[in-house]
């Protein structure tokens, strides 16, 4: 137990330390957030401030900051006795994530040749924020089942994996995947599913009574959803063109979850006998229209074309929580604690093929000679090529972050069964006791008085003696 | 039983194809989203990408956005069992009527009379956040107490009569609205009202024991308080005038609900014996002077001006709380759940002779030549109106809004009241066990052992059973 | 009680009309929200709209209103029964003091000699928000021991106090400070522990029962904590410079944060022998890099000092929380019920070191010579300052922030020591009950049944019967 105390103290204190030690070596500021900024903009023939980058982005950027450590933290919080783990732990590997998401991205995607430094904006705050969505779904599938530590190892790997299949993806391949269906979706939710396989719990069961949620729990839960979905569109349009590709992509993306929402009511109505709506559909599956627009949501797919994606979306986002997820668990023994399969992995892999479709189909009548040029980055190297090799290109994209989600979620997972690092027993899963001090503080208690800011009347003693066992109050 | 669900679904899957259908055929990408955006920029002389609308109106977008979905959802989860119901109907609506909303303003409003076309940006989803704010405000009147199927069609009828009020104001009479006190908050609120009296249920007490709130329900009602109270600065600038327009219009919102605070503790207090200040007022009335500011809030009203509408707002809607909403139920019959008359009905009409006021005393003194032209708009076919005419025709505005939403929503009313739409028996109000299946899942769940999720103690099995006669923990 | 009551509302009222009173006089719209600016755009070559400060600010503007009303105020949530109190009087005395602020700071900071009038637009309702803060940081010391009239007061005469140590910090010594390191946090943070001392409550134990958490209100808490987090980026860049000013201190800000999580991990479970996470410092510490920051972050401190400025503020808060804060109150007598000691005090200290120390240390090679200038306004009376001397005067700044506080807030203690204030009794200290009508409302509830609303089961009457004395359930 003092070797786990050391362990999770002693992770965070290295590689913290090993950040400052990097960033010292390799992160500047790049030339819009430096002070030599005046020079740049009498060089470039930069007529105002407005022009940096920084006003075309920030609002986005924030939207984004919310999702990662609200809307991801928050969404996980409808398990009974599990929301301090939810929120506290994403916020703990999201904050190393985006540490480490900046070197990593920026040795593949930016390293100055000349320089060897990597020169981080507000871009760069937005793609390691994107980095970090990877793992923080990928936490989904294991969410009560793992220690901290495991969690910072993952991420560790899991922004290692990101980098790189980022790198084929955009760069080498020359794929389109402004918001990420494919690099953050598809990749985070198979990371997320293979390690779960790996560390299959057969007797998970002993920790039923902490399965499931409780009113208050659902509602908090609900505000991750609502964040997710409403900040949604400047998801997918925060690193897309300025102007009209950010502009569309709102649209798109602000279509396609509305159509949504309103298959998952279906579904979820339908799949009960009583006709009553079942909250893990809703606050889940609405979301899935966003993750299958990320890759097509600045393309010209067109007003009714977000609504249709969107449409198929809510039904088989739905379908897989009453449906595939018993099968995965039972039949393949992937024990998917937040149902990423159906609100990532699969959503993703749509909005790979959508992504795919949608580029082949593009012509210079829909999006005009320059505008086709400036959505698909025909530029350079690329600019020969054409919208069908396009749409190939695409699809070989999907199929690179499928194999990196499972290979490379096999092999952490694989790390992550040795008997070291301090998970939880099967009995003492989805419980924050493990991990957390339960609620006993105040600014002015005694610290060494536990009882201090307890009720002390005898029904509540009673619970709090036999809560271990099985007993949770609201 | 079955029939209700089916219901539920035919509708959300119907009306989700026909939007598509229509969509299809009308909704296309207006020029500052659309790909042709560089060829646009060559043509108008456009220098840079930041004068694209999308960057002028997207953050105060999103900030409306958050009001529709948190700030209106959770505003509504105070009663200790509906919170469900409140965030959960309350998304789907607003997906729902945002969709209708883009078409039937599109039809009105921006209609393209050669290609027949409807050409949406970024204002176009402001103003379709806005027309289900209508709809939104309604629902609070009727929280509790209507079916998901009642919801739908009463949003159906909502979005539509708003467009007609709203182009006959908006256009034909050509007043001013651009935070809505008249067209959203008076038309949404009456609309509402007129549902609810039509709907009355002499018998609503056999559901006493769901009226109100607990703790942690009034604790969360307040997120959507201040959701709404921070960002409406927002709403009431989002589509009113570049520049100086909208600066002014969030400078008078900031100021006028910082004043209404102060008034509402101040009669919150004084209308208990013990001096206590009641959860019900400082969660709703503090919001009355951004509603009765919404028309306003883009004149030269003076920063002292702002603060006078707030500190009689905040009087005026506390004291309806305590003195009207009573005599209302009493005497008219009008059950008002969320007391919608107090905040948004007799505040938006506030707002609409605040807003004709300031109009008539316009001058160019105050304005400017050129500013006065572009506040009230009056070029084209308007270019020869005076203000006073001006401050005539917002009058006759406001009536428009309150006989649309009185007759309207007697109309609508009765349609709901047909014995077709699966609304609750009486004594099953305020509960979200009728539509919802109450918290029981996980990812891991086995879904047909209900048990599994649920607390296994002997006392908490007690609660279960008679959860549905009395008794109500936390 | 009566009188309680009398006095309450009677500020209330009288203070609101002092302010319109006083605005009326004083406020005016700048040339940037008047409805003249189509003129001064004219006059001053202005080409487009975009240029207006409004869109180079609201973004950030709206993050720092969110961080002031659900922030500030979810984050003292965390007490079991005080929930109404924390969101509900942080709402109440922020409204007013925003107020009060836009006066104080526009009399010290742009009284415009020749009109006698204040001019205000979006800067000036940032440094309003941020005067709120100040008083928003003491409260946190005072929480749930005074009375609202108390905070009314303690309000008044802190954005009194705030408003003169900012002209003489800012104006006179020409310190920089744009996140408020020494300004807000330094001042804030000391005028509430000094305040806290001459109140003193050596018997505040009788009301141990209430002090401390519930799981709910920790989940609560953490919801102020990530908007905090989250938004403090927006925070520290408000009103920096625009272009790379703005962007710069975001990127600063980000990372810092980014740091402090991972050390605060580290300490907190290094503190208990279980290794447990204690909820105290995840909700407070992780924010301590964020204040650290305030002074340093439109310096070119470059990225990895920023990660060495979190690094060392998570251990030094946590620390706080584990050995000072207990110390305090033992020794020193000062009750700081959510530990403002250590999140601001003490953070805002070593932001104002870190401050003087980056400004000492800056250098032409770095920031360029016209960046020297611009990031350190070296222009009009202090253009040949030097940087050595800027240091200086940027720890001079430090201590007059510091006196300011520890003076102000013992006078300011000793007004509100008179028993004249209607504070609660240390028995009921930290119990919503003293100030609030208990949750017993809907809308359409019989107001004099106040049976009416509360759960009738023979177990639930039992709790309400004893609530007064022991039992707090949930």
């Amino acid at each position: 137990n003092s070797w786990l105390t050391l362990r999770t103290h002693l992770f965070c204190f290295v590689w913290q330390i090993a950040m400052i030690i990097l960033f010292g070596v390799f992160i500047r500021y790049d030339k819009e957030s430096n002070a030599h900024w005046v020079e740049t903009k009498a060089h470039d023939n930069i007529t105002s401030d407005i022009e940096n980058d920084f006003y075309f982005r920030y609002p986005s950027f924030q939207d984004v900051h919310v999702m990662i450590f609200v809307g991801f933290g928050f969404l996980m919080t409808f398990l009974k006795r599990y929301s301090f783990g939810a929120v506290g732990f994403n916020f703990l590997i999201a904050s190393f994530g985006l540490q480490w998401a900046l070197l990593m991205q920026g040795w593949f995607h930016s390293l100055d040749p000349q320089t060897g430094k990597i020169f981080i904006g507000v871009e760069s705050l937005i793609n390691a924020d994107f980095c970090v969505a990877g793992c923080l779904i990928a936490y989904g599938a294991v969410l009560g089942k793992v220690s901290p530590v495991q969690l910072l190892v993952m991420t560790l790997f899991g922004v290692t994996l990101f980098a790189v299949e980022e790198y084929i993806i955009l760069n080498l391949l020359h794929a389109r995947d402004a918001g990420g269906s494919m690099v953050i979706h598809t990749f985070g939710g198979y990371y997320g599913l293979a390690i779960s396989r790996v560390l299959y719990r057969p007797n998970l069961h002993q920790s039923k009574r902490m399965q499931g949620s409780v009113y208050h729990s659902d509602t908090f839960a609900m505000i991750g959803t609502l964040f997710l979905w409403m900040f949604w569109p400047s998801f997918n349009s925060a690193i897309t063109d300025h102007g009209d590709g950010q502009h569309r992509a709102v649209i798109n993306t602000y279509l396609c979850l509305a159509s949504t929402v309103l298959t998952t009511v279906a579904i979820s109505s339908l799949s009960q006998k009583t006709g009553k709506l079942d909250m893990v559909h809703i606050q889940n599956s609405t979301l899935a229209g966003g993750v299958a627009l990320g890759t097509a949501a600045e393309f010209m797919i067109s007003p009714y074309g977000a609504l249709i994606v969107g449409f198929f979306c809510g039904i088989i986002s739905t379908m897989g929580y009453i449906f595939i997820s018993p099968f995965l668990e039972k039949t393949l023994k992937i024990q998917d604690t937040c149902g990423i399969h159906n609100l990532h992995a699969m959503p993703g892999v749509i909005g790979g093929i959508v992504g795919a479709i949608t580029a082949a189909a593009a012509s210079e009548s829909v999006y005009g000679k320059q505008g086709l040029i400036n959505t698909f980055d025909f530029t350079g190297d690329f600019k020969d090529r054409t919208v069908l090799t396009q749409g190939g290109y695409q699809a070989a994209g999907m199929c690179v972050s499928i194999v990196f989600g499972v290979v490379g979620g096999a092999i952490v997972g694989s790390i992550l069964k040795l008997p070291i690092w301090g998970d939880p027993a099967d009995e003492n899963c989805f419980d924050d006791e493990v991990y957390w001090e339960y609620p006993s503080h105040s600014g002015v208690q005694q610290p060494h008085d536990p009882q201090a800011a307890r009720p002390v009347s005898p029904f509540s003693m009673l619970c709090l003696t036999i809560s271990h066992k099985s007993l949770v109050i609201c």
